[in-house]
């Protein structure tokens, strides 16, 4: 019989949001007529931006008529939505990127799952604790940990745990690794990292030959100046570095489904024969091979986002968004728990109170104020004793979970 | 430093379109004014039907509307969908199919490249031979095979040849595989298997435990009432094969991108444990973990296909092409060239005239007529001394094509 790729046998079997959806389901049989609030999963909630919807219609009436009909696209996206991306997130910031250099995708999920796949089976692999299940699972996936322990950690993967005392960020390990995965502003902490720090992690990397794979997906939630939007602000980092950017959390394309990845030209990494292979051709070669292109209409509305009237709707959003961020930084401090996040970042992260575990604090927030929120040790055995709530909610909702949790929890 | 994926390394560096659009470039420069005509590439050029188009206009509205909005959608594809593709696509032909085995994705390119993963790294792959080439290449990638051999071929992969003798359908081999590819209409050759034919891998799958990975992108072109439509028509195949299916040469999504999977809920593989495993569970973790599901404004254009009205237009834009085939047909049989397909698929295969190799019917198909093909050793060494036309042109252009080809080439 065909044999199976096993794995995935180690994968853990309760992945976190099942278990939530199961949790609330439970509860809601009990209650039917409870009101529940969720801010557990990281979704947007706001109606695309009117210069998207308009440069989709556009793109769709071009592909419904014979002078305008197009077909496959090139692989690594169109050169109008590349060409804008590289002006106004990297340009407009006097970081270069070229087009070139950036491959478009259906979403940094794909992107950030696919692209360990250029790396050796048996590359060692850097990881946050607590951090966006996806890193983790997909190396799992290819073979490169061990058996999941009874401490659920995995077997082989170079873990760096972010603590109360590093103010959850990620510093670098004492030994040298293939891949380090880093996310800011942080999911799920919503922690920053400045300059300096991570110019750290450049350091580390040119250091030892690691490369940095930079999550930067919720870039658009920064508003203190200081602090990067993007890895390749730091000296030195385009050669030793990745970034994945999304449309999802800004534009708001969780189901319209854009993303890009920054692979740039002096990337290097080693073949198995000593030489030194250029990493953008892999990863164009693994895109051009298994991906087709995002879909047309997809990408004219992306780029449309990058308009005048594009960027102003977009950053209404953003500026709703962040808004619900601090009413949920509030509630929580009134009612006494120590947050993190929320600032430059959709997700506040918090303590749980009395000393509860994270699916305890779930529990008690879905029973006596009917909140969902995720557990922080969803995220990984660090998150134990934390708890994630999303900004991501229209603000009726917020104020009213939050109001709740004052009333309920205090 | 980073190590990579040394597999990469092993994948045949000038690959098939590149090369191509490398011999037609040095041609246009060197005659500036040439009327070029391309059928090569296997892409539509017909509009999007008008009920489809429809359908994301309304989508892009609701998106952009507070009532209407959708964030994340299901991984798996919306069940509007799922439940259109099993009643219209199976149902309707008598197959059993239900939604839930069913995988929406954003390309058939994708879910042929990724499916591997789920096997194991060592599993043994039976792979046609002329073969759409993603198949060999994500196994390469995946380092199931040796190093590529001086007869183009890499070690330890099961070839099947595919040969005027046998018109161009590949019979099982006499070893048990792991995973067998297969494509039905073919690209390239355009041949078709009949109910008898396909029964003959079933059993074989059956008696050794092989998987059948069909790729059935082009059953829309299919005329003849014998001819299955899905592997899922033989029985006792859903105990051994996973069918992908394409919007991209039906209705026309090349650049808009959707595409569907179906694992039947029957199909097990071997865990090294020897224990059975459930293939559909492995593929919704892949599926789940890896990817987001297609954008929403694609997924309810698909859907609109399978209204009466989308079903109409969509057989129109089969007929026109199905037209194209018979008129390149014909003509390449008025110059006296053998050839096969064109008749249930898009493409036809035809002989070289005069014994020439494929690369040197190119040359002088591009030399003499300005029109360009699809050599048919790019899709291996069981392709030399074969062409590939492709019926993805406007009428004009075909007749065109045709005429030149009547009056340069005979």
């Amino acid at each position: 019989m065909a044999r199976i790729n096993d794995n995935y046998l180690k994968l853990a079997a309760g992945y976190l949001f099942p278990e939530i959806g199961r949790r609330v389901g439970a509860y809601k049989e009990a209650h039917p007529d409870a009101d529940i609030i969720r801010l557990g999963i990281g979704d947007v909630v706001l109606p695309l931006p009117e210069a998207v919807c308009e440069a989709m219609h556009t793109a769709v009436d071009e592909l419904g008529s014979v002078g305008g009909f197009r077909g496959y696209g090139p692989e690594q996206g169109y050169d109008f939505l590349r060409t804008a991306i590289a002006e106004h997130d990297y340009g407009s910031r006097g970081v270069e990127v070229s087009p070139d250099e950036i491959f478009v995708s259906d979403g940094s999920k794909c992107d950030s799952a696919n692209i360990q796949e250029i790396f050796a089976a048996d590359a060692v692999v850097a990881i946050p604790d607590p951090v966006y299940p996806v890193y983790l699972d997909t190396n799992v996936m290819a073979g490169r940990t061990g058996e999941l322990g009874d401490d659920g950690r995995y077997g082989g993967v170079v873990y760096l745990p972010c603590t109360d005392s590093t103010d959850f960020i990620a510093v670098p390990p004492d030994r040298p690794v293939d891949l380090a995965y880093l996310c800011f502003p942080n999911n799920p902490t919503g922690s920053t990292a400045t300059v300096e720090m991570l110019a750290k992690w450049v350091e580390y990397a040119r250091e030892t030959g690691a490369i940095l794979l930079f999550d930067a997906a919720y870039e658009a939630y920064i508003t203190d100046d200081t602090i990067p939007h993007s890895i390749f602000e730091v000296p030195g980092a385009r050669e030793v570095a990745i970034e994945f950017r999304s449309f999802s959390k800004n534009v708001g394309f969780t189901g319209t489904r854009c993303a890009y990845t920054v692979v740039p030209e002096q990337l290097r990494g080693k073949a198995g024969d000593g030489s030194d292979v250029d990493i953008r051709s892999l990863w164009n070669r693994r895109h051009t091979t298994k991906f087709n292109g995002a879909s047309y209409v997809v990408q004219a509305g992306a780029a449309a986002a990058y308009t005048e009237r594009g960027r102003a709707e977009v950053r209404e959003r953003i500026d709703y968004y962040l808004d619900n961020a601090r009413i949920i930084r509030e509630g929580l401090d009134g009612i006494g728990l120590k947050v993190w996040g929320g600032i430059n970042a959709p997700y506040v992260w918090s303590q749980t109170p009395d000393g509860l575990g994270s699916w305890e604090f779930f529990d008690r927030l879905l029973e006596r104020a009917q909140v969902v929120g995720t557990p922080g040790s969803g995220f990984g055995s660090c998150g134990e004793g934390y708890f994630r709530l999303s900004a991501f909610g229209k603000r009726e909702q917020i104020e009213e979970a939050v109001a709740r949790i004052r009333t309920k929890l205090s």
